[in-house]
């Protein structure tokens, strides 16, 4: 019999989050496709897609892409997707889709069969059929899979926790996962985000209190930051805001568009005449002010980040002003995250952010619920996801804990093949590729780790172009050397050492013999130099020489 | 009257944390010579020293340097300074010297007059009456100074927290504080740290059991990784070793060192035959090892980086090992740390890290503590230090609930001149000047600000040079040019573009008329070519342009 194939592709960071291919004979169901944010060490570079290679040559077996949610690790990739696969089926829920639209360019939005689908639906995709269940998760209208295949059934949670006071009144169906438990599940792949966070995530209503508190204290303008995909959160706000008696203006082209797309479909209700645009509002007493902005990691050209630097058009910072950063700050973002905060306080505003103050709440799962989930659904077997290694490693030890043995465990990194029977489960062999960088319009192999390598070095030491006229016959410089240099040294200030830089290219051209070939003088000159520098400055900056050569 | 001035220096980061100036008519004290770490943005930098430019006209006015503890941000600009300031004497506690010491050439070392001090001491300085007394902090021997000046006394704190129960059984003598308090205190300095952390710090003694948890469940080789400087943190490991009969080895060359002397000077008691040499140890069993390392920032080349990619050179991660990092993460490496985790993990090793086990605690008072020191000090003025500005801000606030008037606190960033008479505060003018990068043996205007943000737009997007021989007369390009580039793109994958790009030069040079400057031909090529690369690229590669003059 044929075995299911489960892969989790990405080749890097946290595993499965991004895309899983479920393959059985030859049919392919893709649950999201989703980007990565670059580690701070990928310099130039944009952002991460996953390799789809492993699925070119199997294109006309892809029966359709699932998407569980609206953010852009699910979504983000798609526009390189489907620009590649075409017209690949796509489901999704009402504001997925939604955002998943926002997203993507008019011609691509044209050319992609989108399906709105809902929880209780049954969509049948050659010899899978697939149940969204609706989970509750920092976005409205996520979704959990159960995916019946030919060996048995699979859960796949997306991103979720088991919030029972969620800002759209909707918790994780609980009730829809136990019926998967008891008609028999063989393979849970779970959220493990918060693996190592024991108990159990705050409500998102929590987070009301805590805004309730910081708008009690404000005299002045209130200014909210958060990701504009966090649909919940600004309503919160928006409700928080007509509760004060306050109105708001929205800020930021991303944020202005999904609260856009969210109000007409629904998802966000806005009391009529609460939004104002940032001219009107500009002209309200600063206590009857809510602005809501993008910016929350400290990105320079964001909004938070212009207003910081007092670099924004119409907005300008006055003591009095309260600032919310009601996010988390994501791994790498820290120092940018600290700084925007000592520039804001620097201003004169008074900055409230999480976790001083708790004005964030997580959208995962911690321990204690993903027990419960473990419990609930009693799988077979089990595949920790959504999460780096050690995240994987504590979801696997808690599922220890409630009774699954080791060996029906799988803790692998994207890429590996997991194959299926009704009642085995091995881990296979690793798929070659992994992630692909894009920078500008430049992607794949155009801009890969030997480039990043490249842009490291420069970085650290930065370059010298040395250029020099070169008599072969002789093996003799003509004329003087010409060397620049970028991101090295100030040479105002080193002169000395590089007056010596230029004597040394004398130096080696000397050493040469007649007919040395042009590389081979070039090669010569840069060792050379290379040697200096270092000798000189314990630093060896890229060298680009180029011999022009003479007679 | 003469007005007391107090400076903290160093232009970056928090405030006073690397040097303090105290200056009466023409007698300066300083307290602390340390470094800052660069912030991740700081390319190619490998630390920051305060920049001593304020001092210079003034060398002979320094009566005297005193140390508060023998941290790298408190003393690891000493080799720096005292280059260049000579003979200043210097004072230091026992242990703090023997830090200081072990980071001193040895021409530094006989140069420097250094004295041993210890609480209780009253040292003499110019107008300067220097109290140390003992404060407990996450290495032994740190002190806080009261300085008697001629306008009134100064308490300054260093780094502490109120320990109860620290390592070496010396609390932070509140005795003193509160003499100080009887005697009348004008300023108070002190460490806002953690002036965003509720309550009270856990004591260093609350580590003990958490680490005594982690050896009773360990079953292999248990390594440690910790910063060389924490001595306490040490000697609780030692004793750990002890209780459960295993031998410990220390490795990671400036953690030998530190071990070295700290067990000479007295400050780490090791038994006789605990300590083994990385060879004994590896002939023992797995269950009676255990490993002291650097590396819990997770760099590279540290003895942890190295065994999480496998390359050191004796030690190899089985399964069955456990790593314990008992450090906090500094801002800017949690995602090297978190890949080194990831890695540990990959190898088999459990790996136990803060804060999912308890397994470090700071060495910084929080809120309560920083409350009560304010009550029993009660000074007239108040300036928080060691801090970034948001830290500043919240000790501030914190001053204000314990009835300090909003207008006696001064919340200023580096290089601020406050001054003082017997009753008044005025914050006075910036001094220019701030930080000075080291980069390898090149510092200050060498490698400034302008040669970082040269290595960030190469960092970026790269750096491409470009050769041709120039006809002036003519206006002509001669020959072919020769194009090279690094950190742009794999111009294998994109020949299209990279033969594009030499076309352009010829077009742009085709344009130019006879009797053009090469200076001037270089500009056009650079123009058009940048030009050219943003519509193929979306990205502009910094250009080294050289025209060589023919004919």
């Amino acid at each position: 019999m044929e075995k299911l194939q489960i892969i989790p592709l990405g080749g890097l960071g946290e595993v499965g989050k991004n895309m899983i291919v479920f393959e059985y004979g030859r049919n392919i169901l893709i649950v999201d496709v989703g980007m990565m944010f670059p580690e701070s060490y990928m310099l130039g570079v944009d952002h991460i897609i996953p390799d789809y290679d492993y699925l070119r040559s199997k294109r006309e077996r892809i029966r359709g892409v699932v998407i569980t949610h609206g953010h852009m690790d699910h979504i983000g990739a798609l526009p390189y997707f489907l620009r590649e696969f075409g017209d690949v089926p796509l489901y999704a829920t009402k504001l997925t889709r939604g955002l998943i639209e926002v997203n993507l360019s008019s011609s691509l939005r044209k050319q992609t069969p989108l399906h709105t689908i809902a929880p209780g639906d049954e969509i049948h995709l050659g010899p899978f059929t697939v149940e969204p269940y609706h989970a509750a998760h920092s976005i409205p209208d996520a979704i959990g899979l159960g995916i019946t295949t030919p060996v048995g059934l699979a859960v796949h949670t997306g991103d979720f926790k088991l919030d029972h006071t969620p800002v759209d009144g909707w918790p994780t169906d609980i009730a829809k996962l136990a019926e998967f438990g008891q008609r028999g599940v063989l393979v849970l792949l779970s959220d493990s985000t918060n693996a190592d966070h024991p108990g159990t995530t705050p409500s998102e209503a929590s987070l009301t209190d805590a805004l309730e508190g910081v708008f009690r204290q404000a005299k002045g303008r209130i200014i909210v930051a958060t990701f504009a995909s966090l649909i919940s959160r600004l309503q919160q706000v928006i409700d928080v805001t007509q509760q004060f008696g306050r109105k708001v203006a929205v800020t930021g082209s991303s944020m202005v568009a999904n609260v856009k797309m969210a109000q007409r479909l629904g998802y966000l209700e806005i009391p009529e005449g609460l939004l104002l645009s940032l001219n009107e509002i500009n002209r309200l007493p600063p206590q009857q002010v809510v602005i809501l902005a993008t910016g929350s990691q400290g990105e320079p050209r964001s909004i938070m980040g212009r207003l910081a630097t007092g670099r924004h058009p119409s907005l300008r910072l006055t003591r009095g002003d309260t600032v919310v950063l009601s996010s988390h700050t994501i791994p790498g973002n820290e120092e940018m995250v600290h700084a925007v905060i000592n520039r804001l306080f620097q201003r004169g505003a008074h900055v409230v952010y999480h976790p001083v103050v708790p004005v964030h709440v997580s959208g995962h799962a911690s321990q204690e619920e993903q027990k419960s989930l473990l419990n609930i659904v009693q799988p077979r077997f089990f595949v920790p996801i959504h999460g780096e290694l050690r995240h994987l490693h504590h979801h696997a030890h808690l599922a220890e804990q409630v009774g699954i043995p080791h060996s029906d465990i799988a803790v692998v990194e994207n890429g590996y093949v997991l194959r299926f029977t009704q009642d085995s489960m091995e881990i296979g062999e690793r798929i070659p590729g992994g992630y692909v960088f894009v920078d500008g319009v430049l992607m794949g192999e155009s801009v890969d780790e030997s480039i990043v390598g490249e842009r490291t070095s420069l970085a650290a030491s930065g370059v010298c172009s040395v250029v020099f006229r070169y008599d072969q016959d002789q093996g003799h410089l003509v004329g003087d050397p010409v060397l620049q240099s970028r991101g090295f040294a100030n040479f105002e200030k080193v002169q000395d050492i590089w007056q010596g830089a230029q004597d040394e290219v004398r130096r080696a051209l000397r050493d040469v013999q007649p007919g040395t070939a042009p590389l081979k003088a070039e090669r010569a000159v840069r060792k050379r130099l290379s040697d200096y520098f270092y000798e000189q400055a314990r630093s060896r900056p890229n060298l680009l020489v180029t011999a022009i050569s003479e007679g």
